[in-house]
């Protein structure tokens, strides 16, 4: 019974922290996430210590980011997407190689042998579209042209993260690498995405009946929810991250006739959940690890060549889109997230390096997390003044 | 990654499972309710094992039902809680007092001593009021007088059955029951709910305007929420269940002029998240436990016990309703749903009682779960059918 209320307290506190956080954050005129993010900083064990980390707060904040990216895929249709399929591949392809270059030889500079150097440099890799998909969302951009690049880019990015991490892994213990192996792995992934996002986009298209032939009155809800959960835990299955199978569930259920509704229905559902993807995410950063002066300029460096690195590659890849486009894109591809810190715990539970740079690797995920946002902001403030000019 | 994969995997079972079974009862004329517990029997460890119980589904699950009550709540006006106040306290009292009585006969005639048995006799004693709260919804009756009573009833009755564990589990140990000490617990009890019900009504009816003040577009929702929560937590520290503190918020929010809204905002965080609150009740059946004729009529006893002797307590106590109201409220005062089961992992862990006892208390405590809602449901069919005539 005492755990139960300490949940709950633990429950209470996120989601206060979130809120208040946002709404300082939109009073400074910065996007409400990065309130939500520094709220998680503060509360968390580092600062306040008020939450302390749990699986059950994990789940939640999984669970809110994979509604997020299944509410941004219902806003996302499948024609607008294969419309920018070309630039969103050279984003990602670009934004791959960049980061992991430079981050590679960062790594090599710094003491590592070159096997451990490419397994740093996969942590510069692989862009988190949560923090991007929920600044576009809130600045209500999410039909541009540029969000769509941005968030196709984040599934082939996604896809390229995996095969690089499978690829540094196997280095690591010298086995040989097994290119069958890896091909397969490709070949799933891929047909993974393009199966669900073509054939379940025409399946969904047939199926509006279907969806609210339940009794139950939320049905259309209910199914769609289902899908999304489904997809999110098929997509891990191929090595994907699960919200590439929620983007992709939203995106085909925007196909079907109900869409405004569950699009409506869903908004509570983020409003409950999501706080807890960006307060666990903030909670993550800890500051003791950083306070030295050493410590304090080499994470500047890093995080300095994860965001000029993931910037160039954005923006080469984004070109034809006119340089202003091509900024954009390249700024929304910065934020690394979780997916940083994903990679940094692999790496540090395989003793492929230290504590050290481990939470050099997870605050430089973050770091690039909080600066993303106003810069996005304030990129299409000025995009919008000098179009509507 | 293996480990969050496995987890959206449940969810996504937990999720389809209680869509699927909700389906089937509802075609059966059963209300939903009994379709998501029987299906959590299904995919639960005693069947097929597509899912094992882990903190997260519990805390899931513990959510849902909070926000159930709070839903509850929401539907429920203070004035017309105070009308029914006197019945209400009758039929809480009386279904524990003769639910205690009946138990510990039982219990001590089944040859534990006395200190035991008086607690197995706690395991008979509380109600949860989730399971009935969702059926009279589901029936669309929250505002008839039986449903009042027996919201009522279930906010005195947890009161109460909080007090009674601590004078139990106090003679166990042999330790001297320390009245003082236990009538501190009660005033501090009674005192959250009077002075939550109370004065948190009279400043939600003026804070109306300031619930809408944050930049965030759901904040009316946000800022219940919040309170849900925290109220929830809160009600955990003055010993109460968690859900009467939901229940307590959902009242005094219902206060405001944005009541409407909230209601409509909070059914998709029902439709997402009460499922997990039945199938995980459900899936805690340990059917193997049961697998003799003995123990099968033991627990058919115990049950009818438990069913019996509350019906008794409650119909006496409503019995101004006249005699159709008065069984109604009997039967809607029946589960004891996780209540029951919490008293008895209580009593395990101290020792009190073997495996077996435990076994038989959980089955009985989901079998009046799994009864009262069709029985409640005819019952109110029934009587809108008389009264129509």
């Amino acid at each position: 019974m005492d755990h139960g209320s300490d949940i709950l307290l633990s429950l209470f506190i996120v989601f206060v922290a979130a809120q208040v956080g946002a709404e300082i954050a939109q009073r400074l005129k910065l996007p409400g996430v990065v309130g939500e993010i520094v709220a998680g900083c503060i509360v968390g064990p580092s600062l306040l210590g008020w939450i302390a980390p749990s699986e059950p707060l994990d789940v939640l904040a999984e669970i809110g980011v994979v509604l997020l990216l299944f509410a941004v895929g219902l806003e996302t249709r499948l024609a607008d997407m294969r419309r920018v399929g070309r630039s969103a591949f050279a984003v990602g392809v670009l934004g791959v190689i960049v980061p992991f270059a430079l981050g590679s030889l960062w790594a090599h500079g710094s003491g590592f042998d070159w096997a451990k150097s490419l397994f740093v440099a996969a942590a510069f890799v692989a862009t988190s579209a949560g923090i991007t998909a929920r600044v576009l969302q809130e600045l209500n951009v999410l039909q541009r042209e540029e969000s769509r690049v941005i968030l196709g880019a984040a599934v082939i990015d996604d896809i390229l993260a995996m095969l690089l991490l499978g690829v540094v892994t196997a280095l690591q213990s010298g086995a040989e690498l097994r290119l069958g192996h890896l091909a397969l792995v490709l070949v799933e992934a891929v047909g993974f995405v393009v199966v669900i996002g073509l054939v379940g986009a025409r399946v969904m298209r047939r199926a509006s009946n279907l969806i609210d032939a339940p009794i139950n009155p939320l049905s259309p809800l209910t199914i769609v929810l289902a899908l999304c959960l489904g997809l999110a835990s098929a997509a891990t299955q191929f090595g994907l991250a699960a919200i590439i199978g929620a983007f992709l569930a939203g995106m085909i259920a925007s196909e079907t006739r109900q869409r405004e509704t569950i699009e409506h229905q869903t908004r509570p559902l983020l409003a409950l959940l999501t706080p807890f993807f960006f307060v666990v995410t903030g909670s993550k950063v800890d500051l003791a690890q950083l306070a030295s002066v050493d410590a304090l300029l080499t994470l500047a460096l890093i995080t300095a060549i994860a965001i000029v690195s993931k910037l160039i590659g954005g923006f080469l890849g984004a070109l034809p889109l006119g340089r202003r486009g091509a900024l954009i894109v390249g700024v929304g591809m910065i934020p690394r997230g979780e997916v940083g810190v994903v990679v940094a715990s692999l790496g540090l539970a395989a003793g492929v390096f230290p504590p050290r740079t481990y939470a050099l690797i997870v605050a430089m995920s973050l770091l690039t997390s909080i600066v993303t946002p106003p810069l996005l902001a304030l990129l299409f403030r000025e995009k919008g003044r000098s179009t509507s000019l």
